[in-house]
């Protein structure tokens, strides 16, 4: 099952990192010729620094959508090579529609040729469980897995999650409790389903509370570095043994090259910027969650 | 302004209909070869049909992203063919992300290449103010439109959207209430803004609560047909003179051409069928609004 296979990828890594390829053309240095193509170089270039160190990457696709054309293509190329590699390949497309159009959603990325490379998707839960299960169900069927907006990293998120219902819930906490109820019949041997659930790290107390109330689900940890989230802060996104997460990180990592004049004239900086961003990374987690075991 | 733009082409044609090109492979019928090219083949044959009956059409993106290898180029020469015969061009993407994020989408489908065809997104406000200015932003700058799910046709839409707010709102009207904030600045000669409402056909209350309470937002309307809307359900969703919404039509004009034995024989039945129905649809939604003026 998807999130036991994950789950035992960062136990044997030692490290619940995502490396985010949410590769902008500026961050890929001088280039000539087509963006796409030098997008996927440096793709490339990163997957190769961090393969051996992190389990997974998140491609981005609104990157890849702002390329033009070939930039879609760019994106499933992406994602191709980094399962070559052997990493968890998470698109991060937050697709919602109503059911029929949800279930071309799930075709595209879940099944055939997009599912060949993808492991987990995020979508969005605005439209409720019609909207919601045919991604589920694809999952089921293709031992994928989906990880539903509950409370996202971004400063204006409680405009609309933060919201007291009249039952005492925030709106986070109904999202919450829909995506406990929709993992609820594919739970795996570590007890986390394959319905998981983006929490931003920039909210710890959100986090917190999430964390006691979806005991089946694994959390896709967004917000770490450029947003303003760290490891302190996030270790309530964990269960016990520093299990139940992942914690993405897109610039920290893309763009590590460019914080340090020692890479200034080094040839696709980076090669070495990306793996020592990882690595430091890692190190930073562990601090805070020790060693992680099931 | 594109939503006076909007508004006068649905006067002159006195039709508020977008048909809707969530183009299957399936309703296509026999083909050889590609089934992006024969979508794209389908897709002119509807648009030939209805050109000179509605003002707009919608290409639900999700059909052409499952459609694998050159699906997303189909969607964009789809949007492109229906601009040239002088067509609204609403991309129905639900596209949202963090601030940085939805901005690459925004490049994707109001600027530069996608832009260029496209008149109208629509997008999903779950993420609050800071994923949805950055298309605002984009609208604003390339004469565009947003459209922002409010309140949508699903059956189970009601399952956080209908929720009740400790505030006494729902949380179809909190998001309602945001929308009319986001287009507060850019309202038309119409009394419209650029960042309009996705309310759906089958609510028919709820429709007639959030056309009181979003004076200035321009609505499009899905649900009528296939999902069970009728023209007199969705009379709440138009102001005085039938002036404020679009209502938009997929499977029934691009289906039209299976419910008949009529066009058993017939090659590429959609040249006419689509038409009969477009027309048809018209006269429904007259016969309910009464002749459409500002």
């Amino acid at each position: 099952m998807i999130i036991d296979a994950l789950s035992e990828k960062i136990i044997e890594r030692q490290n619940p990192t995502c490396v985010g390829l949410d590769t902008s053309p500026e961050y890929v240095g001088a280039y000539r010729g087509d963006p796409a193509a030098a997008v996927y170089r440096f793709n490339r270039n990163v997957v190769d620094a961090v393969f051996d160190v992190v389990p997974a990457v998140k491609v981005q696709i609104a990157y890849y959508e702002a390329l033009g054309r070939g930039g879609v293509e760019c994106f499933f190329d992406t994602c191709a090579y980094a399962k070559a590699r052997g990493l968890f390949v998470i698109a991060d497309c937050k697709r919602n529609d109503i059911g029929a159009t949800a279930a071309q959603y799930a075709k595209a990325f879940l099944e055939g040729r997009g599912g060949e490379n993808i492991d987990l998707i995020t979508i969005n839960g605005y439209l409720g469980s019609d909207g919601v299960l045919p991604f589920v169900e694809a999952a089921k069927a293709n031992d994928k897995g989906v990880f539903v907006l509950v409370k996202t990293s971004n400063p204006s998120s409680g405009e609309l999650q933060d919201l007291k219902l009249a039952d005492g819930r925030t709106v986070y906490e109904c999202m919450g409790d829909m995506v406990e109820t929709w993992g609820g019949d594919s739970v795996g041997k570590y007890g986390y389903s394959r319905v998981g659930a983006v929490v931003g790290a920039t909210y710890p107390e959100e986090a917190k509370i999430l964390r006691a109330r979806m005991p089946h689900s694994f959390f896709l940890i967004p917000g770490y570095g450029a947003q303003g989230g760290n490891a302190a802060m996030l270790k309530h996104c964990f269960k016990a043994g520093g299990m139940g997460g992942i914690v993405n990180n897109s610039r920290g990592i893309l763009c590590a090259h460019k914080t340090s004049d020692k890479w200034k004239d080094v040839p696709s900086p980076e090669r070495y910027a990306a793996r020592e961003a990882a690595l430091k990374m890692k190190a930073d987690l562990l601090s805070v969650l020790g060693e992680i075991h099931a």
